[in-house]
């Protein structure tokens, strides 16, 4: 990488430069996708299966989306969006103007409930451990630790961040909800998480 | 499953049923695994290196061991014990005999170490969804739980277990360690977690 490109914007997904043949496919890879994980759900659908929905070859996937995480990571973006709107820029308590700490409790209740809606996929995503540290789940990271610094927390602000975001894990979510849990249960134990990270 | 089976123990990994075919190819397996990671890191050694290393087939290894993943676990398994034996019988503050918040503190010191030595292993080990909540990783989860407890901490249990032990993820780690922090840094960012949620 020559020295300019260290200050160029980070690479957005559809670059001007893509050829049209790869963004035909790339368009074709992700209606197949997004088709057949609503027939089935995501756990049930291969990379083979997209493939051959979308008439390419596997390789053609690969190359697009650098794997199968990658592939839906770009799916759950489309939902993200909307969601990360509620809480950037929304009403309060979930937006701007509640108090951090609310706004924090706010944020873990309406991620709960995205959580729990898009478990396939976030599991999916989570696990390959290039994608964990940036992508979306980077800006969900980053704005948990801003309400934390804001709310006036102490001590190794990225360890708390890192501790109150476990409660959001996909697997985790589903794990507790199979065994019983209630949404609201695990909303409680977030705002209690919360309230002693920052110290009330 | 017949009823008296519900009572039954659970399955260990070598059961006098396993035929002698079976427990030399595993033997063969795990020597191969322990050899090539030894040589070149867990991250570089594919099930396909594993299986041609012992002179078996992939299938036997997937018939073994379920995954790459499962493996992992056995091959964890024998690490894990001689670390276990120290925080659950050795001499305080790790082992019985100190206060529950010292020996927490003390857990999380000795498993960041842990967890950084044995880091390739754990991060594949946790990749399989099916293994992260069994196997090796529920006997720390139930560690930390009890110590929580006994600590006196409030609200949601496993809620808080799950957090804290979020900060010893092996990829949580390695990337904070990449990133510049030391382990002693990581040990205080756990001491302070684990006293917030315990009140103190």
């Amino acid at each position: 990488m020559s020295a300019p490109d260290r200050f160029a914007p980070l690479p957005v997904t559809d670059t001007p430069q893509e050829r049209g043949d790869a963004a035909r496919n790339r368009a074709l890879l992700l209606d197949a996708a997004r088709r057949l994980i609503a027939e089935r759900g995501a756990g049930a659908v291969s990379t083979d299966d997209i493939a051959a929905a979308a008439g390419v070859g596997k390789g053609t996937l690969f190359r697009r989306f650098g794997s199968r995480a990658g592939l839906m990571v770009v799916l759950l973006d489309e939902n993200e969006k909307a969601h990360q709107q509620a809480f950037m820029f929304g009403p309060p308590p979930l937006g701007p103007g509640a108090p951090p700490l609310e706004r924090l409790i706010a944020y873990g209740r309406a991620r709960l409930a995205f959580v729990h809606d898009h478990h396939a996929l976030l599991s999916d995503a989570g696990r390959d451990p290039q994608t964990r540290f940036t992508g979306p789940s980077a800006l969900h990271h980053t704005h948990v630790r801003v309400l934390l610094q804001s709310a006036g927390t102490t001590g190794d602000l990225d360890a708390q961040t890192t501790a109150l975001s476990a409660l959001l894990d996909a697997d985790y979510v589903e794990h507790r909800l199979a065994e019983g849990a209630t949404l609201d249960e695990l909303g409680d134990a977030w705002e209690t998480v919360a309230v002693k990270l920052c110290g009330r």
